[in-house]
């Protein structure tokens, strides 16, 4: 368990093989034994194996390659449609249609989408997350033809592996953890933190390809910038909205 | 590996020992492993062992025994503060304090969180969330000392277990899983999804102590009301305002 946690990369690249329905099915239901709130389970994951959906879903992941490579396709979506459809049918009057529980639901399926990622990884296969779910949630409503109470909040591709990646680099574990209360980074903490990752060989690459002074400038200016956080920031609120979870008076 | 996740328990009962410091820095050393947006790890963990703000953090968990007598408390946050400094400390200018960040963030910390509480349990350890880290997220803010850029999504305790609870029901995988789009959910489904749960004897003794005709109502009625639901939307979007995430113009 630990090893398959600590081993843990993302696959961009995959070999053409399917899963089949039993490695899929165990898959799922280490998924579903995550911890949900009140165990309401209010989550779906949609799996989406037909290439002419798939083709669709990487067109709103921004035409990733690994997007039509991977043989499944999975959407974790914040989900209180069936939970509301069951109170209605059993003489109760649901009143989640507003903020916190749509916060509530999209924890339900992040857990869960963890359970899955882990499950498939130690399994064999191979996944990656991927960050447009929110960003284009919208068409993915269309697309998987999600009805009101059903927000998309993230996806994956698994599949088999057709690369062996090195290890991803992480912040080292002071970077993340506070002990007892939050103790706020002097500029020295910064430096410090950030002092293996500036030096990474990768870092000098980017900064030569991308014509950079630091490694922060890439982050800001090119791969997650102010207009695009701003734009899409609107366009999630609005679908949150659309799908029924701003009624907050 | 699926063993550890298919036996998941939330743990609700603690014995009093300590976990020692090589047991916890192992579990968030394997929490950090996790995948997050861009590598760019924009979470913070915080972990409490101190008595006297256990206490405090307690009562924002609506006084739940469990938080009293677990050791160790760890509350997962959203966080673009780090980040935020170590761009301005190199001439980038962050463009993070909008709701797609918070919501980037977010999913950072809660699949981190999943990380944390698989590593406990593989190491013998017991966990469980605690769903009012939004409830309350404004003490939180105030008791943990949460700077401008965090905010607390998720909450846990872990400890070594003092009871050993029977595996919790879930509703059957058809229930969550869709294949290829979502398919809707007709009466009869819903019916048919939820049959197994209304006929444990334990939706029956919930029936007869909190006397209502189905469990639906215990949600709506008891559980999670529409006007508790509503007060901790506001106060939660009030919360991700005021540490600086709706800058969405």
């Amino acid at each position: 368990m630990l090893d398959t946690l600590l081993k843990h990369r993302s696959i961009r690249k995959y070999k053409s093989g399917e899963i089949d329905n039993n490695t899929l099915n165990t898959v799922l239901s280490a998924g579903i034994r995550a911890s949900t709130t009140g165990n309401m389970q209010v989550y779906s994951m949609v799996v989406t194996r037909e290439e002419a959906i798939r083709k669709q879903l990487w067109e709103c992941h921004f035409k990733q390659d690994m997007v039509l490579q991977a043989p499944v396709h999975i959407t974790f979506c914040a989900d209180f449609n069936r939970f509301n459809k069951w109170c209605e049918q059993r003489n109760a009057v649901p009143g989640y249609d507003n903020y916190l529980s749509f916060f509530t639901a999209a924890i339900d399926a992040l857990l869960v989408s963890q359970n899955v990622c882990l499950a498939a990884e130690d399994m064999g296969l191979g996944i990656c997350y991927l960050g447009t779910a929110t960003y284009n949630a919208r068409r993915i409503v269309d697309i998987l033809q999600l009805p009101r109470g059903v927000v998309p909040v993230a996806a994956i591709v698994i599949g088999y592996p057709g690369e062996e990646p090195v290890l991803t680099d992480r912040l080292p574990l002071e970077a993340v953890v506070h002990y007892e209360r939050y103790t706020d980074y002097s500029a020295k903490d910064i430096d410090r933190i950030y002092a293996d990752k500036e030096a990474l060989e990768q870092t000098r690459e980017l900064l030569e390809i991308n014509k950079k002074e630091t490694l922060a400038q890439i982050f800001t200016d090119n791969r997650y910038k102010k207009e695009d956080n701003v734009h899409f920031s609107r366009e999630f609120l609005d679908v949150i909205s659309q799908q029924g979870f701003m009624n907050n008076d």
